[in-house]
């Protein structure tokens, strides 16, 4: 039992060191320096297993549809985060981990929330503890107590945690017996912490505690190595939440933080968050008159104002031209078909809980469709297809309607009714590649079109290993996977591939846009289907004259015009580049003989199509022009004497400025180069 | 009793004769001549009371949603038309008409009826007789008869009838008892017969009958005075009909028969519906592969093929330009909505039947809109108006969707889901004439832009003696209806005012094109609303501070894309011009070598928007000219030696034939200036 272990470092050197030494004595035998700069180490054993019956029952909150049960068989990875102070007791790899490495600044919340809760307990020794997991972006605590916490209480809250960050308390992981834990919290009259327990672990395990100071909580960990290691962090806010998400349970108010290396790094992440909520769509979306939604109209249904439909209309002009020229053939299905389609698309039995309710009418069901892919199929169908006749790529700006959850919607971003920019393309196993070599191009030219000009690219593939799960004969999928790949790397795209993750129908492409904040957007995606040609019976005549079935990919590259058009107004903060604003041009003559001269302006503009307005109001026009520029307006002309007399206008540019008087004509001309180049900038 | 009466004649002259003289006496008085010309007499009475209590009860079939009540209530009006041998027993006014007059022919074709029945009982005694109406095009008798009438059946009918014709059997009007007739009939077992004494008589009543020769039935009439007087007819086609259109009855056999005063007419009728079937929307949307309607999606659900949904898009673009330039804000709102709105709105109630079933969703439901005023005013309601901001248009090409019975749908013109390129303008009561007058401008504009040369106006007002039915206070009506009018007056437009036939909630004009046949078809309407301004508290502040209620127009020129496009069809035959055409130029290299020369050409065409196929495969010309020709394609352009040579082509026109090699740069120009002028011809 006493044999040294092996200790194997990332540069393969291996060490050989007693069982039981911790990463944290390793890491200062390789340097003191090392040991300080250390925050947590990663391990990996040989069995995968872990050492300790305890999980870390905290992190479930921001897993979205993850269970309870997922977390913990998650747990047996080969690969763990662990203490800088865990006993090694078995042979391991071993990575130490600082703070720049991705997995160290979750460690450091998970610990601030500890921090938090030891300050809590300290001002409110009532109060009862629910979960307190680090999330993407911070960390929060549940906390049961009857008396609301005031904004008062967080700032008291917050200098509390000073002081525990000052008193340096070392983070002790300590185990009792799991029946000692449950009698202990039952004596505490303590429901939730018997409730974690008993879900986590089970009798004649050893159960994982963390201590610092007089503060101890079931917890899996791992932790920092003390209280001073937290070292910038804010509480935030506070929200209600109920015990384990069900609204028939006790309320708990759910305390928010997040924590930093540094004091820099906490007032860059304020900033940023300070530019998200100024972008924030929904409020751009009703300060700009750009769309609204109408709760007696319902949830999550979109209604577009004059100024959203014209960008609509200009987006989805131009959408279809585009896939006009790309060879695309536009067509038009209803948005209400017989529940008899959906049972034969599956839709009815793997979507229909996603789906509006059945409407009855005469004899027949009817469904309103989640997706447009029926329709068209419908269409393919309606004629015999040739070989000679693939590819054939069939384009919608479809309206979909699917069922999200009362209170899940968030403005243009998650909504119950959208527009797809859908198409099916169906062609022969060998049409693959260029077909999706022309949907990777026509996402990037809207991608750049709309003003994004970083993106990244994820491939879905199958697990090999699971065949069965999954529709498509494996030398089907093996030529999909193939035609995919080949076709992101003729074109130079550097992507990631995640096996497994592909629907069980076919492989995709999703290509994620990163916005003017560094934020990803999911929005396009090319995905193919070996399920539905089969379904329908889908086929061509090849020039075998034989029967084949023909391969079909879905592909939305603006995904949904609403959520799209959401991004756009958050990535520009609504100042758009001329050729979608709203209004385009606004014209402020100084004072009423000046409107003659704007109205002969007006129309000139407005006859290479600009969209113009012309406040010829008798108000001050340092006023009018202030008006126009809450509206984010592109340009501002103003015209007195001296612009009426020289054919010229005063141009106030967006985000420039005052540029000075100009020609009308040569003004004219800029406007038809930024409008003609669908220019991101003025 | 036995004073004259005095008959009043159409140029206002009064004759007095004796009681009881015959419309045929009173021609013949004026002219032996006129006597021989006339077909029956329209007569008006001072009380406008009916002299007998039979009633027509045979003309409800081709009335659509009448009811046999709502008939019964017709006859009851001051003018009816009488048999030449009616006794006059008061003063009238009385019209002689001959064959022009557009009532005759209706009496024609009941009297050819009253023929086809006199011969079907000669040939089938066994039969029994439902109703036997004059329709818009002919007349037809129902037949129960175990036996199904076969073709050879229906040419004996039309032998024998030429026999009754050449009996030239006078019409004779008789009367027997209300009870004698129902006993008549109960002896007979005909319970049909039966069924229609009791329904239009009652015990007392004289029962009116029509004898010619031994047949005799119970008829209201008017008939002409022989059998020879019906001189040209057909007997045209069979089909199935439940007795009271109940499909629990018994089914009838439904002979339909045509009818007019000459065989040159009937020739020239037999013409028009051979155009008319050669036009058929539905046989050249599948022979041009327009359009489908999925029964497994459902009944009256289009489904729009590639070549009709660039049509479509042609339309819907042009559309949307026009409504921009002409001053219209575009739109766009969700085509669900909850039962709340639908009930706010009165659509729930009063047009409830018409939509499709409630969904539930959580705890809400919604339904499909059929109309979308309630989207529009929710976005009128979400900022406050001042007078400044009106008019207020909003523009939207809205899918509607409404329940018609199943079996009603036809093609495109009858169908369940459809969209409308609706408007609606909120403004001022003083703004009315002018918003009046831009939308009759243009609806012209569209009729003209797609082909119509010609339509008709009607103008729909209230009945002012009965002011309680309508919403709106009369002085809101007078002001809306004189608008109405002005602005029909301003423009020069000829209309017929149809007084008591506007909605309850206001007046409206309705445009009615007339197609290349003659047609008629409603697709444009301007509808005033009194009623949702005020279901939605709708409001704007006035010049004078206070807040007023808008007035409301819904407005919609198309009508129905759908609809529209089926008329096209119709109109075009299929043919459409240049700009609409789904493929604009076909391209017959004559052979292989001159596949690159053409591939330049189509790309030159391409260069100036216009769609192009080119027909490279390896088959003879004249095969792809025919089948380029078959699509009904406006220019077909051949290239050989010479062509590819002198950069020219040579000319296939539609409807015109070879028109002989010209340089390609002067057929572009062609080209042009036809998509330029939209024309209708090429």
């Amino acid at each position: 039992m006493n044999d040294p272990i092996k200790v194997t470092l990332p540069d393969g050197s291996v060490r050989e060191v007693p069982r039981g030494t911790t990463p944290f004595a390793i890491a200062h035998s390789i340097s003191p320096r090392l040991a300080d700069a250390v925050v947590v180490a990663r391990i990996r054993t040989a069995a995968g297993n872990t050492t300790d019956g305890a999980e870390e029952q905290t992190d479930d909150a921001h897993r979205g549809a993850q269970t309870e049960e997922s977390m913990y068989a998650e747990a047996a990875s080969a690969e763990r985060i662990v203490d800088l102070a865990e006993p090694l007791n078995e042979d391991v790899h071993l990575w130490l981990l600082k703070e720049q490495d991705p997995e160290s600044l979750r460690v450091v919340r998970h610990s601030a929330a500890h921090v938090m809760a030891t300050a809590i307990t300290e001002l409110y020794p009532d109060v009862k503890l629910g979960h307190g997991p680090a999330t993407d972006s911070g960390f929060f605590y549940d906390i049961l107590r009857e008396k609301p916490f005031t904004p008062e209480d967080l700032a008291a809250i917050e200098i509390k945690m000073a002081e525990v960050v000052a008193r340096n308390e070392p983070f002790r992981h300590e185990y009792i017996s799991h029946e000692e834990a449950l009698t202990g919290y039952e004596q505490q009259g303590d429901f939730m912490k018997m409730h974690f327990i008993s879900k986590f672990t089970k009798p004649g395990d050893n159960v994982s505690f963390y201590r610092n100071g007089e503060f101890v909580d079931f917890c899996r960990g791992p932790h920092v190595p003390s209280t001073g290691r937290v070292k910038a962090f804010k509480v935030m806010s506070i929200a209600g939440a109920y015990w384990l998400g069900d609204e028939k349970n006790p309320q708990l108010q759910r305390i928010y933080g997040t924590a930093f290396y540094t004091q820099k790094e906490l007032d860059a992440h304020f900033k940023h968050l300070e530019e998200i909520k100024a972008r924030d769509h929904r409020v751009l979306g009703k300060q700009l008159d750009l769309f609204s939604i109408q709760e007696l109209a319902g949830s999550g249904l979109i209604f577009w104002h004059p100024k959203g439909a014209i960008i609509r209309k200009t987006m989805e002009d131009w959408m279809r031209e585009e896939c006009l020229r790309r060879g695309y053939d536009l067509v038009v299905t209803p948005h209400v078909m017989r529940r008899e389609l959906w049972k034969i698309s599956g839709h009815e039995g793997f979507y229909g809980d996603n789906m509006y309710a059945p409407m009855e009418l005469d004899d027949a069901e009817y469904r309103l469709k989640p997706m447009n892919c029926p329709g068209h199929i419908l269409i393919y169908k309606n004629s015999p297809k040739s070989y000679r006749d693939l590819p054939v790529r069939y384009a919608e700006l479809g309206n979909v309607y699917r069922y999200e959850r009362s209170g899940t919607m968030h403005g243009l971003l998650r909504v119950r009714g959208f527009t797809q920019d859908d198409a099916h393309i169906f062609c022969t196993p060998q049409q693959i590649e260029d077909e999706v070599v022309a949907c990777v191009e026509f996402a990037e030219e809207v991608l750049h079109k709309f003003g994004f000009t970083e993106f990244k690219v994820e491939l879905s593939t199958w697990d090999k290993n699971d065949a069965k799960s999954y529709v498509g004969a494996p030398e089907d999928w093996e030529l999909a996977v193939n035609g995919l790949k080949t076709a992101l790397g003729r074109k130079g795209i550097p992507y990631k591939e995640i096996p497994g993750e592909a629907a069980f129908y076919g492989p995709k492409i999703d290509v994620k846009l990163v916005d003017v904040l560094g934020r990803l957007w999911q929005l396009s995606t090319v995905q193919f289907d070996f399920n539905l040609p089969k379904r329908f019976e889908l086929e061509y005549t090849g020039e075998d004259g034989e029967k084949h079935q023909p391969v079909m990919v879905h592909r939305a590259l603006f995904g949904s015009v609403e959520r799209f058009f959401g991004v756009l107004i958050e990535h520009y903060a609504g100042a758009f580049p001329l050729w979608l604003a709203p209004i385009q041009i606004g014209l402020v003559p100084i004072s009423e003989k000046h409107t003659e001269y704007a109205k002969k302006v007006k129309a000139e503009l407005e006859a290479i199509g600009l969209r113009v307005e012309l406040d010829a109001r008798n108000e001050q026009m340092k006023a009018k022009i202030r008006e126009l520029a809450l509206q984010k307006i592109p340009f501002v002309l103003i015209m007195g004497d001296k612009e009426s007399e020289a054919s010229a206008v005063s141009v106030r540019t967006r985000g420039k400025g005052d540029e000075g008087s100009v020609p009308l004509a040569d003004f004219i001309a800029r406007c038809k180069t930024l409008l003609a180049d669908k220019s991101a900038t003025l």
